[in-house]
């Protein structure tokens, strides 16, 4: 990808050049009590911040990210240590902007890389004050609650009482989710993208064989392989397998059919042969030089685990609902089949049997679940209105 | 499982206790030319047979297994070397004996291991004569039009100049209309469930990561492994994500739930915790007992290169068909994701445009790709009648 597909830093739609933060939000004074039970007593958050911060703090926006994500939603981090970021925009780069859905004219954005993740907030390849060495998995489990409650802890530090909105998709839209119904109290607005009130069963599924990839990797050695050579065929195994599920068959069909990748015959051997294998295997092996294989095995069990109405319902969606103040978008994907389009129909019906405020839209689109970060004409559509309603 | 569901051996409706036969089909005077042009000096077939050959030798019906099958399709095989096998009847029991679906009063059943395979048909884990060693890798890889021409042989062999019937599932499926294809003269009924005539660019994808597992597995080695350790994690990983395609999300939330398999809580560490997780865990565990690694890499691979448009009609569907000379029964599974209800209607549209005859079922089942393995009550409905009309 090269810059020129983007705004670029000087245009005035651009939120231009960014650097990531980093707030320390836990300590020895006061510790991290994760949901598993056990404590950290260090935690760094990295967190980007676009747009300003109105007197009355009322006009902050948090946007939680998804599985691969990090807190460079916006604009261009020419000082990262990472260096794929460098010749790319933020995630969300055409919803987060100046006169853009997310509006940083209006809005003051933020977004934070979770616990447990690999890029800047503290997780399983920092160091573990105890040891001096990294964690590995001795790092706690953690869990979406996890997450939202040290994004508490960040939004807290800003002097923010009550958020405008927040705004995520996939695992950034159970975060979301979480915000409304932990601290009802704190949001006014939810945006909820490609998301549900819980993983299927299939999805679990899909995890639990990329996981199995990981920890069965030759070089995984129980977690502890910092420094040595890391898992990269099973981390590469489990992203290969997980695009496959952020696509449609539509979409996969549409981009590589069953066309070869460098001939038209076939070759007779095991190597890389079809265009979707090329396209899996770049995937894979260009995931690996950004991610770490233990926060994969942390935020997909996060995202396994998390269930709203079993948290706040006793298992009941309908009864957890009931404690959501916030004025509530729901966007679903038609060809979105990690969380599918009745999920979230299912999470708007319940809401909206409650009285509650919500919106819900049906997007129609062969992208799959991978929408919500393509479709950005159709996503700004719903969002900027609701946003500045 | 245990023997008591399913019909005893000593019972009317069973084909009783079977021995597996084999064949020599190819020798040095007589070598197998695969499709990829190598030759094979010598190949030797497992199969066996239920029921008669009537006089006429006009009562025969082939069976073609899927994947991960073999020619042990009903009764029980108590002589097998096989542990696996002794404690359950062949795959298709409740389809075929005496009376079934597939009635072997009325007719003469065939059914071979496909050439590659690992269950008594020469294939990768075999003695290459020139080396004294298993082949491994140096294997030829097979198609689908190999593994008819194959059957072609074993066919010839019983002085079979017509077959009755083809009959195949999935990936059997393919070869039963490759058979219509091939060799539409030897041809009067063809049966294909949960089939179509090419895999989807997603399921390519599947098999691409399911090999890629394999491959990188660390007793991979090239696929020179036999006599020692085998790439075990690699094929359960390959299988785990197949098993996922094999089933519905319904079926699957059906029968596992987000339900953990042996506490209430979260255990809050990587182990095996969901239902689901664990069944995945042991239908890999069980798999790699009884499959040879290599073999899933080639029959993925052929299962990957069919396409009858592209082989008989240059890419066009359409006018490959035209060849077809046989009465054909397609019966589709409503939630079939791997092989879709689409393309068998696609398969049957065409046939039908062609003046062909052909009926098409979609029978309506939440067990995904499955069902034509376990929707038998389904599936006799509509063969018997088919077959004995």
């Amino acid at each position: 990808m090269s810059k020129k597909n983007y705004d670029l830093p000087d245009s005035p739609f651009s939120v231009g050049f960014v650097d990531a933060k980093k707030r320390v939000l836990a300590t020895e004074d006061n510790p991290f009590k994760t949901e598993s039970g056990k404590e950290l007593d260090y935690v760094e958050v990295e967190y980007e911040c676009y747009g300003k911060l109105n007197g009355a703090c009322d006009n902050a926006v948090l946007i939680t990210h998804a599985l691969s994500g990090d807190a460079h939603t916006a604009g261009w981090d020419r000082n990262s240590d990472r260096d794929w970021r460098k010749d790319r925009p933020g995630w969300w780069d055409a919803v987060v902007g100046p006169n853009k859905a997310i509006d940083t004219n209006k809005f003051f954005v933020i977004c934070s890389n979770v616990l447990g993740s690999c890029y800047g907030t503290t997780g399983p390849a920092s160091i573990n004050p105890k040891s001096g060495k990294p964690y590995g998995t001795d790092f706690p489990i953690v869990t979406i609650g996890d997450w939202v409650a040290l994004q508490k802890r960040l939004i807290d530090s800003f002097g923010i009482s009550k958020l405008y909105a927040v705004v995520g998709g996939s695992l950034g839209g159970q975060q979301a989710l979480e915000w409304a119904l932990a601290f009802p109290d704190m949001v006014e607005k939810t945006i909820i993208l490609a998301s549900a009130s819980r993983l299927s069963t299939q999805g679990v599924a899909f995890n639990a064989v990329g996981r199995h990839s990981i920890i069965n990797d030759k070089n995984y050695n129980d977690g502890d392989y910092y420094g040595k050579e890391p898992p990269e065929t099973g981390l590469a195994a489990a992203r290969m397998l997980a695009h496959i599920t952020y696509l449609s068959e539509e979409s996969m069909y549409e981009k590589f059919g069953r066309k070869f990748q460098n001939s038209n015959s076939k070759n007779y051997n095991f190597g890389i042969e079809y265009k979707v294998e090329s396209y899996l295997d770049y995937q894979g092996k260009n995931f690996v030089k950004r991610f770490d294989a233990n926060s994969y095995l942390y935020i997909t069990k996060a995202m396994d685990y998390y269930d709203a109405g079993e948290k706040w319902g006793n298992g009941n969606l309908l009864s957890a609902l009931e404690r959501i103040k916030s004025n509530n978008l729901i966007i679903s994907f038609s060809s979105d089949w990690l969380y599918t389009y009745q999920q979230s129909l299912d999470l708007a019906k319940n809401l909206s049997m409650l009285g509650k405020s919500v919106s819900f839209v049906a997007v129609d689109s062969i992208k799959g679940h991978d929408a919500f970060l393509v479709e950005t004409d159709m996503v700004s559509k719903y969002v900027k209105p609701f946003l500045e309603a």
